[in-house]
């Protein structure tokens, strides 16, 4: 059932959709809109959860290439890919459309973290120099993410020389 | 007029309504719905051009102290205070959630881009290692955008902190 209602989130979302109510959702899923009442406190969390999921679902694999300058630029580049692709960025924009007050804790971001901190570690125990986890964050992570939320083009090098740019700083 | 309807959206915006629809705004800004049809294609238009309008209305002067690593400090806790109000923030999720298309152009980065090209400037005139005008928008503004629009708290020393960074990419 869970399934049913999250395609059919992610089917109006991807049509962009005006009106997203618990009613058009309910109609689409094929369950009773009192389902979704129980559920959530509101539309937005329930757009919310979907889109954290469909954001973190891929269990994309980490790369691990045995130098951080290459993993750090082919990891770059999965994330750009992915989120520039037209459903991912709506979901994105709806999901942070969505969100009204500070959040303590973001699935996107603690998904990041966790695998620039494998990435780093694995350099370390190598002898490599690395940046910290939150510089990966946030010059490499942000820009990405800041580009495609504002709807800007990325031009294809631009992970590449985030990557470059990071690693910059701990020369 | 625009001022009434920009701040019929703002207030709407603000009180977090839910249905933000043209009869709503014309209503609010005693202005005749008909105004609004004709002057725009659709409400995200509208809340895009006021977002916009918001976010680059205050005229901010541009540091000039001498050192440009206390002019773009200045300058990253000038923005920082800025998108961090609540209302701003607001603003920010909604003009993103606006947008569907790549943009050619977006307003808050134009504006940006051409503050740090100010700053660099003038840097470059006094003989300093300056950072490029893009690696400013991709390491300072990026991250803190990023933040406020995914909601995270951004403490105080995070803006200092990734001018550090972004300096320590020159050397």
């Amino acid at each position: 059932m869970l399934t049913a209602i999250y395609t059919a989130v992610g089917e109006l979302v991807g049509q962009g959709a005006d009106k997203i109510s618990f009613p058009v959702i309910a109609e689409r899923a094929g369950v009773n809109p009192t389902t979704l009442y129980r559920r959530w406190p509101d539309v937005n969390a329930l757009l919310e959860d979907v889109a954290i999921a469909a954001l973190t679902r891929d269990g994309e694999s980490v790369p691990d290439t045995g130098s951080l300058e290459q993993d750090l630029t082919d990891w770059a580049n999965i994330i750009a890919g992915d989120i520039t692709r037209p459903e991912r960025a709506r979901y994105l924009r709806a999901m942070v459309a969505a969100r009204v007050d500070l959040v303590t804790n973001c699935a996107v971001t603690d998904a990041r973290h966790e695998q620039a901190a494998q990435m780093t570690r694995r350099a370390s125990e190598r002898g490599e120099q690395t940046p910290t986890v939150q510089q990966i964050l946030d010059h490499i992570v942000a820009p990405l993410y800041y580009n495609v939320i504002f709807a800007l083009p990325l031009d294809d090098d631009h992970p590449r020389r985030l990557v470059r740019d990071v690693l910059a700083m701990t020369r």
